[in-house]
């Protein structure tokens, strides 16, 4: 059975997040959804990252196994033909058939984020639920200091929410940039792998940096914590995008 | 009585456009309301351009007179938390206290436009309702050379809504540039001021060029034939976006 890879994209505003939860839509139900009414096989998808409830992907990957040997174009155009007439806002932006021994999950090096912050006094009409809304001026350079202190490979408890399932919370950190784009800040990261809310509690914490609340070194201290109580306060999911996975 | 210039930024989706029509609400409605919330009189706005239903602004200006004499920073604040109150999409990033000579519309020396396409196979999930699918691939160089011919003192009946109600069908274009961003084909237009639907008219002209069904010098006869027959097809509403005026 021939295994495909999709990259996909998604608003996740109207959706539980990834994976399904009791009666709400989910991203995955979608897309199996749209499997289904292309191959007439109902098919689990297996995924790099199952994101929350309002979070984003640019470049979401999972993968699938189909019975029948598709060109790629034509799963690509089918499974967006059938996301579009059921109203999804869902995208597969390629497929790609690859090995079986290839997983979307266990195969992934590194996973990529990013998280927009609107940092501006008026609300934001067209980024409302695009981007987090942070009134009071944010010190770039603070954060900046502070991001440091989370590079490298650290046991992250504070900055996991209760329901984590990984075995470990010790991970390690490639990279966290904070830059200004004009009325936006954008935190990018990257890691082979995250904690649940990892990104989000690092993000709400250098908030914390950025208000003047905590110091840059402040972050060095909630990071040896290792206590939930330590983290500023999560960020909300819609300022978060899940941009891509490397192999 | 102070007159007061009110800078707006909205997302065109929800409503009708600016200006009332029927029973569905409008721009001016959603900032009227909130002016009598704040203030309790009942104003009139004057804009320098009634967007079309689905039409962005990042930068429309309106101007009002009220009783009182406000701090403008409470103005724009108040006006915010009212619009966030109604659930709109519509805030104010400015206001500014300007003398009673001055008029939204009429001082305007400059109007500014953007059109986003969002240029490539798969639907775009994130920009929806924020730029215009085009799917086949966009000859920009071409695209460029058939704008050029715009640019000027003309008569641009061809590009012309039959409802238009200027007094006359000649405008300068001072400028139409054609940019690739990554999957996105940016357009960006300033006049004086523009015909009703003359900015969707001239993009969907463009983009024929683009698709290769026109010639660059398509552009010019279909210019000089002064007859709305000869436009390409009207880009949709939600690509564009009044990005400014300059007085």
């Amino acid at each position: 059975m021939p295994r495909y890879k999709l990259t996909i994209e998604y608003d996740g505003t109207p959706y539980c997040g990834w994976q399904q939860q009791a009666e709400l839509r989910s991203v995955q139900q979608a897309i199996e959804e749209a499997v289904e009414k292309f191959s007439g096989e109902r098919r689990r998808l297996a995924t790099a990252g199952r994101t929350d409830a309002g979070v984003h992907a640019l470049g979401q990957v999972a993968h699938v196994d189909l019975v029948r040997d598709w060109p790629t174009d034509k799963v690509r155009d089918a499974l967006n033909a059938h996301l579009t007439a059921a109203g999804d806002l869902v995208f597969i932006l390629a497929a790609e058939k690859v090995a079986d021994t290839f997983s979307a999950r266990l195969s992934a090096q590194r996973r990529r984020y990013l998280y927009r912050i609107v940092n501006r006094r008026p609300p934001p009409a067209l980024d409302r639920l695009r981007a987090w809304h942070v009134i009071r001026p944010l010190d770039i350079a603070a954060m900046r200091e502070g991001a440091r202190h989370l590079v490298g490979h650290h046991d992250f408890s504070t900055f996991r929410a209760t329901d984590c399932q990984a075995k470990s919370p010790m991970k390690t950190l490639e990279r966290i940039d904070v830059a200004r784009d004009g009325e936006f800040v954008l935190v990018e990261t990257a890691a082979r792998s995250f904690l649940h809310h990892q990104v989000r509690f690092m993000v709400g914490s250098l908030a914390q940096v950025g208000l003047g609340r905590w110091q840059p070194d402040d972050m060095l201290r909630a990071l040896e914590a290792r206590n939930l109580a330590r983290s500023g306060p999560m960020a909300p999911a819609h300022g978060l995008y899940f941009v891509g996975v490397d192999y």
